[in-house]
C-alpha cells in the first residue's frame, strides 16, 4: 500500500468514524442491553486468532477430502474432538449416500484428426499439494449420465437460451450432436440441461482463458488465474428441482430409509458431460469448421473460434460406479441458559472436491474459530441465553447432500426450534458479502457496522458504501445512500438452501470478496499455497468473517427480544416488485419491437445478404399483467413491519412472558412465506420470494413464481403465481399483525 | 443468402418500394427537369460496367505504386491516356514534393532476452501480389523522427488521454522510456504525439489480433483479417496541424516555391516510431513485468497483459532519407455547356502504401466508371451545364498531399468557381456511408433513394435505415424515423479535407461498407485477391458507388438552381450544440462526481489496499457556459433557411439570370462557414463546424474551436470561441438572407 494513502486513511477513520461505536440500541435490545452485548463482543473479538485459522487450514488441506473418503472421515473425527475440547455437546450424525464414482472417462477428437484429451492437471512443482495427492478425484461432472457417444461437436458458447437461439438464425441445430460449451454465466448444470433439451447426445464444457485464466491475470503458480490445465470439476445433479441424496428425496438417507431404484432418480442429467482444460478444449476448438461465431462468443484463445458442426468429430466415454457412502455431518451444540428450545445454527460444509483450500476450508476455519472463542466464553462463565450450534456439513459438493439430508431428517424439530441459520463456504478478501433473509438485513447492517475491515481499519459497510457510491449500478439502484445497505437475496450453491427454501427457516450467507480473485475454483490448484499466496494471506479476512458471523450468533443468543424485524422485507418485496415489473415491461417492449421490426422488413432489409442468417423468430405477444395483488400485499406488509418496529423499540420493558412468545411467532416468521406444496415444476423449494433459477442454476430468481412463469412465457399462469405469490406475503402480514395484536393488548 | 429470405426479400421490395421512382419534383429542378434529369441518370447508370472496374483493379494494383514510385508515375499516365480516350481535357499536374524513405528500421529486444523484431510481412503462396513485389515499401511511419533510442519498454494500451491518466494513478511515468501501444481507438499519429508529451523517447505500434486479427475471425489467407506478421503502415505528419507537403505549408510545391527547411517543419513527429506486427509484439508483450494491466487493456494475445516498465527493454534505430519526389495528380475535365464556369469535382487519391486494392483503388475505380460513363454520354451529344472535372491525387498517404498542393496552388481560383467536391477513397461492401457538407443533405438523401443496393435490389436508404432501426444508436439518436437521414460530420483522413476545411468549399466522402470487413489496412496484404475475395466480390459496390456519385455528380451539373439548401445545415448546428451541451453537462457531472467521491473517501476506502494505486487527480470544477448566442443563430439560420426553401420550390421558373446569381452565392455558402485565420493552434483548418480532432486524429469535432476548448478544459476560452463560431453561423445567415431578399425581390 502507497504511505500517501495509508496516511489519508487514518485520517479519514478518524473523520468519518470518530467513536465506531453504536449509539443507538441495537436490534433486539434497550441501551443498557447494548452495552453489555458490545462488550460481549469486544470479548469474544479478542479471543479470535488468525493464526489458528491458518494452522488449521494447513491440517484441512492436507488431503483431498471429497464425502467418502478416508480424510474427509478423519477431518469429522478431528472437528468432532476440537468441539468437545471447546465444551460443546458433539456428535457426528452419518447419512448413507449415493455418489458416482467415475471409472471410464475418455474423450478423444476423432476427425479431422485424432488427439486425445488428457483430461488431468499439471503437478507443480511450486506447490507441493499438486504433486501426486493421494485419493484425488479426477476432474468429471458428478451425476453426469454414463455413456459412450460419437458426434461432430459443435460450440455453443456458454451454452444458454440465448446461444441457442443465435444458433437457430444460423440454421444449426445441435440434434445428435456433441455440443462444446465455456463455463460461465450460469450454474455448470444449465449447459448439459439445456443442451439436452435441445436433441444433443452429449456435452463438454471447458473454462475459457477470457474468463477465469490469463484473459484475467496471470495463472497459477505465478499469478491467481488458471492454470491451463485446470479443470473446474462439479456436480451436475439437477439442483434447481432439488439437491441432497438422489434417492431418498425428502427423508433423510439413514439406514432404512426406503430408497429409489437409480432409473426412478429424477435429478440426473440426462446427457455424458465432462468437464474440460483449456489445454484440452484448444485442439477440438482449432479443428472446428462451419462459420466464424459471433464475436461476443471468442474467448481468449490465440484463434478464430468456429461454431461447427464438425469437421471436428468426439467421442465422449463416461462410465460410474454408484457407491453408498457414509457423509458425515458433525454437529456441536452449547445449551442455552435461557432459551435452550431456541436455536442458531451456523454451519459450512468440510467435503471440498479435492484439498479444498477455499472452498470449503476458508469458510470451516472462521467457523471453528468463532466455536473456539464462544467456548472460551463458556468456559469463563459467559453462558449464553438461546442454543447455539455448529455444523460442519459434509457431501456439499455433490449436491448439499448433508444439510440437505439432516434437514429432511430433522425438519419437525427444525421447524419448531431452529432461529435462524448461518452459512459460509469459501472466502477470500475485500468487500463483504451478506445474502438472506431480509428480517435479517438490519441485524446484519448493524453488525457491519462494526466489523472492521482487516487492513483499512474501518468498519466493513463503509468499504461497501464506498465501493456502490463508486459504481454506476449502486448508483442506478440508489443502494449508496441508503440508511441500510440491502442484503442480497439467496438463490442456490450452498447449504443455506434447505433451511432457507425447503424449511423456511431465516438464512444468512456471508463471506468476503472481490480483492482476492482465482481461477482455481474445484481444480487440483485450490490449495493453501494459492489461497495464502494469492487469496487471503495471514487469514486475515476468515478472522472478520469469524467476526462477522461471531457477533450475528451473539445477538441472535443474547437479544432480549429476537432481532428481526419486516420493513427490510417490505422494502425488499417493494425492490423485487419493480424489478419484476420493470422486467415484465422490457420484455414486452422487446417483444414489439422485434415484431415491429419483422413487419418492416428490417431485418431482411440490414442483414448481411451474404451470410447464412436469418432474421428472429417472432414471440409471444407479453400481456399485461395485474401486479396490484402483490402490490397491496406489499403496502399491507410495510404497514404492519412498521407499526412492529414501533411496538418493539424498548424490547426488556416487554414482559418475559410476551418476549418468549413473540421469540416463537418470529422464528416462524419467515415460513409464512413458504408453501407446502411448493414452486411449479418442482416442489421440494418452497419459497415465494427466493429461488434459484430453473434455468440459470445457483443465481437468485425473486418472486420466483410469477418472474419464471413471465420469463418463460407462460403467460396463462401468471396470474394463478401472483395468487399464491399474495396469499404467502399475507400470511406473513398476519403473522406479523397477530404479533403486533399481542404488542398492542392491555397488559 | 437462403432462399426462404432471397423471397422474403423480394415481397417486401415489391411492397414497400412500388415505383422506386422520385415523384416529388428533385431539390435544384422542377417536376419537368426532374423526369429528363432521372431519364439521364437513367441512361448513365445503364453505361457503367463493373467488369471494367475489376480489369481496372487488376491493372492499377499490379505493383506498388505510392508517390514517387516508377508505377505510380505510370498508372497516372495511364488514367490520363483513358480520360483522354473518353473525350476529357486532361493533365497531370506535378508537385515536388518532400517526403522520408527509411533507411534503417531496426528493433531489438535487449533485456531480459534478445530478439531481433522481423519488420518485414509474410510472402504467401495463396495470394501472388505478396510473393517478392518489386519497390514495396517496408513497414514505416512516414514523418516519424529518426533516432536511435534504448529504454524499458512501457505498454500504454492504446496510449490516448485516458491510458496516461491510468498509468498516473499507478505511479508509471513513461519519462525516458519507450511505448508499445496498440493500434486502435484514435489516429495512429495521436499515439507518439502524446507519448512525446508524456516525455518518451520513442513508441511503438502494433495490431493486435483483438482488434483486426484473429479475435474478429480468419486471418488471410484464410479470411481476411490480419495476418501476423500484417503491418499498418501510414503517416505519423501532424495532421490536425495541418496536412500536404511539409516543407511549402500554404503553398502548391512547385518548382520556385520556397521551401522549409527541415528543421523548421511543424508536422513531424517529435520521436521515432515505427508500426509492427503482432508476431513481432509478442516477445515484447511477453518481457514485460510490472504490474498485470487493466483488465480492459487485454488485447487477444495468449497471456496476461503487463504494464511494465522493464524489464522488457528495447532499442529503436529509425534513420531516414529526405527526397523531393514528383506527385503526379492526375485532372480530367469536361467543360459545361452553360454554365462552364462552375466547376463540380469528383476525386479519389491514386498512390497507395502498396497494391493498395482497397486503399485507394477500390475507389478510384469507381471514379474511373463515372467518367467513362460520363464521357459516354458527351460523345452521344449530352453536354452537361456545368463543368465537370474528376481528379486522381497522388500522394495522399503521406498526407494528403497531392491534393492539399493543387488547392493552395489553385485557392483563388477554387474559391472562385468550385462548387462542390465529391471525394471517395476505399470501398467495400454493405451500407452506404455518406459524410459531408450537411447543405447537400438532402441532395444525398434523394440520390440514395434511387440508388439500388447491388445484392438486395432495395435503395440504400432503406437498408440503412432498417440498420438504424435496428440498432440502439440510430434508436437513441432517433435517426431511423426521420424524413431525412442525417449525413455524418466530416473530420479527416482522406482528400476532401483541403477542400472542406482549408478552401470551405461544400464536399462530400462517400463508401460502402460494414460487410466486408478485414484486417488488411495499409499492409502487405490489401491487394485485388484479397478485395475480391472478402470485400466486394465482383465489385459490385463499386458499381454502386459510381452510381451514387455519378447520380450527385449530374444533378450538381445539370440542376437549373444548384441543390443547395440550408435546413439540413440548420438541423445538424442543431444537433451538434444538443451534443456539445450534453458533452459539457456530462463533463460538469463527472468532475462533480469525482470531486465528492474524494472528497468523502470512497476512492480510500474501495480501492484495494493491497494494490498500488492512487485516486484519481481532481479536475477542474466545468462552469457553465454562454450557449445563447450559438443558440440564438441556430435558430435564425433555421428561419433564414426555411424562408429560402419556400422560394425556391420551383427553381426553373426563376429568371436564368436570377439562378445565375443565386448558383455563384450557393457556391460560396460554406465559405460562410470559415475564418482566415482558422481555429485556435492550427490557422490552416478554417471551418468552424467541422474539423479533425486535434488530440483524436481523424474522427470529427463538430462546432471544434468550441468543442475542444471545453474537452481541454480551457474554459476562458470558451466565450470567445462562442462568438468565433456564432459569427460564422451569423455569416451563413446573412448570405442565405441575401439570396431570399434577392429571391423576394419584385421582378
Amino acid at each position: 500500500m502507497p504511505s500517501r494513502r495509508l496516511s489519508l486513511l487514518l485520517s479519514l477513520s478518524a473523520l468519518l468514524f470518530p467513536g465506531l461505536g453504536h449509539s443507538a440500541p441495537l436490534l433486539g435490545f434497550d441501551a443498557q442491553g447494548t452495552e453489555a452485548q458490545l462488550a460481549l463482543e469486544a470479548r469474544f473479538k479478542a479471543a479470535l486468532d488468525g493464526k489458528d485459522q491458518d494452522r488449521w487450514m494447513q491440517r484441512l488441506t492436507a488431503q483431498p477430502h471429497h464425502v467418502g473418503s478416508a480424510a474427509g472421515a478423519e477431518y469429522a473425527a478431528w472437528m468432532k474432538a476440537q468441539f468437545e475440547a471447546w465444551g460443546y455437546d458433539a456428535e457426528i450424525v452419518r447419512y448413507d449416500v449415493s455418489v458416482p464414482v467415475p471409472t471410464v472417462r475418455k474423450l478423444t477428437l476423432t476427425a479431422p484428426e485424432r488427439f486425445e484429451a488428457r483430461l488431468e492437471e499439471a503437478p507443480l512443482a511450486e506447490d507441493p499439494s499438486t504433486v501426486a495427492p493421494e485419493g484425488l478425484l479426477p476432474p468429471y461432472h458428478a451425476f453426469s449420465a454414463a455413456g459412450d457417444v460419437e458426434a461432430e461437436l459443435v460450440f455453443v458458447n456458454y451454452g444458454l437460451k440465448d446461444d441457442y437461439e443465435a444458433l437457430a438464425r444460423r440454421g444449426i441445430d445441435v440434434e445428435g450432436k456433441i455440443v462444446l460449451a465455456k463455463y460461465g454465466r450460469s450454474w455448470r448444470g444449465i449447459k448439459p440441461k439445456l443442451a439436452a433439451e435441445h436433441g444433443a447426445i452429449g456435452a463438454l464444457i471447458y473454462s475459457d482463458p477470457a474468463d477465469d485464466g490469463y484473459g484475467q491475470g496471470d495463472t497459477y503458480p505465478a499469478g491467481p488465474y488458471k492454470h491451463e490445465t485446470g479443470v473446474q470439476r462439479g456436480s451436475v445433479m439437477d439442483l434447481p428441482l432439488r439437491p441432497g441424496d438422489i434417492l431418498t428425496p425428502y427423508a433423510g438417507a439413514r439406514e432404512g430409509t426406503p430408497r429409489l431404484a437409480l432409473e426412478e432418480v429424477e435429478t440426473l442429467t440426462p446427457i455424458p458431460v465432462l468437464p474440460i482444460s483449456y489445454a484440452d478444449a484448444t485442439p477440438l476448438l482449432k479443428a472446428l469448421g462451419g462459420e466464424v461465431a459471433p464475436k461476443d462468443w471468442f474467448g481468449q484463445l490465440p484463434f478464430a473460434y468456429h461454431i461447427g458442426p464438425g469437421p471436428a468429430q468426439v467421442r465422449l466415454t463416461l462410465a460410474f460406479r454408484y457407491e453408498t457412502v457414509p457423509a458425515y455431518n458433525v454437529l456441536a451444540r452449547l445449551p442455552g441458559a435461557r432459551q435452550p428450545d431456541q436455536w442458531i445454527l451456523r454451519g459450512n460444509h468440510h467435503d471440498g472436491w479435492n484439498h479444498g483450500a477455499a472452498d470449503p476450508i476458508s469458510g470451516l476455519v472462521a467457523l471453528l474459530a468463532e466455536a473456539k472463542a464462544l467456548g472460551e466464553l463458556a468456559a469463563a462463565g459467559y453462558r449464553l441465553d438461546r442454543t447455539v450450534m455448529y455444523a460442519a456439513w459434509d457431501a456439499e459438493e455433490p449436491g448439499l447432500i448433508g444439510s440437505t439430508e439432516w434437514v429432511e431428517d430433522h425438519a419437525a424439530e427444525l421447524r419448531a426450534h431452529l432461529v435462524a441459520y448461518l452459512n459460509t463456504d469459501g472466502n477470500s478478501r475485500g468487500f463483504v458479502n451478506i445474502g438472506g433473509s431480509h428480517s435479517l438485513q438490519r441485524l446484519m447492517n448493524e453488525v457491519a457496522e462494526v466489523t472492521l475491515d482487516p487492513l483499512l481499519n474501518v468498519p466493513v459497510d463503509q468499504r461497501l458504501r464506498a465501493k456502490l457510491r463508486l459504481s454506476k449500478d449502486g448508483e442506478d439502484r440508489q443502494l449508496a445512500g441508503q440508511p441500510e445497505l440491502p442484503i442480497e437475496p439467496l438463490g442456490s450453491g450452498s447449504d443455506y438452501s434447505p433451511f432457507l427454501q425447503h424449511l423456511g427457516i431465516a438464512s444468512l450467507n456471508t463471506s468476503f470478496g472481490g480483492e482476492g480473485p482465482s481461477g482455481s475454483y474445484h481444480t487440483l490448484y485450490d490449495t493453501y499455497a494459492h489461497y495464502t499466496r494469492f487469496r487471503d494471506p495471514e487469514l486475515r479476512y476468515g478472522v472478520a468473517l469469524a467476526e462477522l458471523n461471531g457477533r450475528a450468533t451473539l445477538r441472535l443468543a443474547q437479544a432480549p427480544l429476537l432481532p428481526f424485524e419486516f420493513e427490510g422485507v417490505a422494502d425488499a418485496v417493494d425492490r423485487f416488485l419493480n424489478d419484476l415489473e420493470g422486467a415484465a415491461e422490457k420484455q414486452r417492449a422487446a417483444q414489439q419491437t422485434r415484431a415491429a421490426r419483422l413487419k418492416d422488413g428490417s431485418y431482411a432489409l440490414a442483414l448481411d445478404p451474404l451470410a447464412a442468417i436469418a432474421p428472429p423468430t417472432p414471440e409471444r405477444p407479453v400481456p399485461y399483467f395485474n401486479f396490484a395483488p402483490l402490490r397491496n400485499a406489499q403496502a399491507d406488509l410495510a404497514a404492519a413491519a412498521k407499526r412492529y418496529g414501533e411496538l418493539t423499540t424498548e424490547p426488556e420493558s416487554l414482559p418475559e412472558s410476551l418476549r418468549a412468545t413473540l421469540d416463537r411467532r418470529l422464528a416462524q416468521a419467515e415460513a409464512q412465506l413458504t408453501a407446502e406444496d411448493g414452486l411449479p415444476r418442482r416442489p421440494w423449494f418452497r419459497h415465494f420470494l427466493y429461488a434459484p433459477g430453473f434455468y440459470t442454476g445457483y443465481g437468485v430468481k425473486t418472486l420466483p413464481a410469477v418472474r419464471e412463469a413471465i420469463e418463460e412465457a407462460q403467460y396463462e399462469q401468471v396470474e394463478g403465481e401472483v395468487a399464491r405469490t399474495t396469499a404467502r406475503l399475507r400470511a406473513l402480514v398476519d403473522h406479523i399483525e397477530g404479533m403486533n395484536a399481542l404488542l398492542e393488548a392491555p397488559r
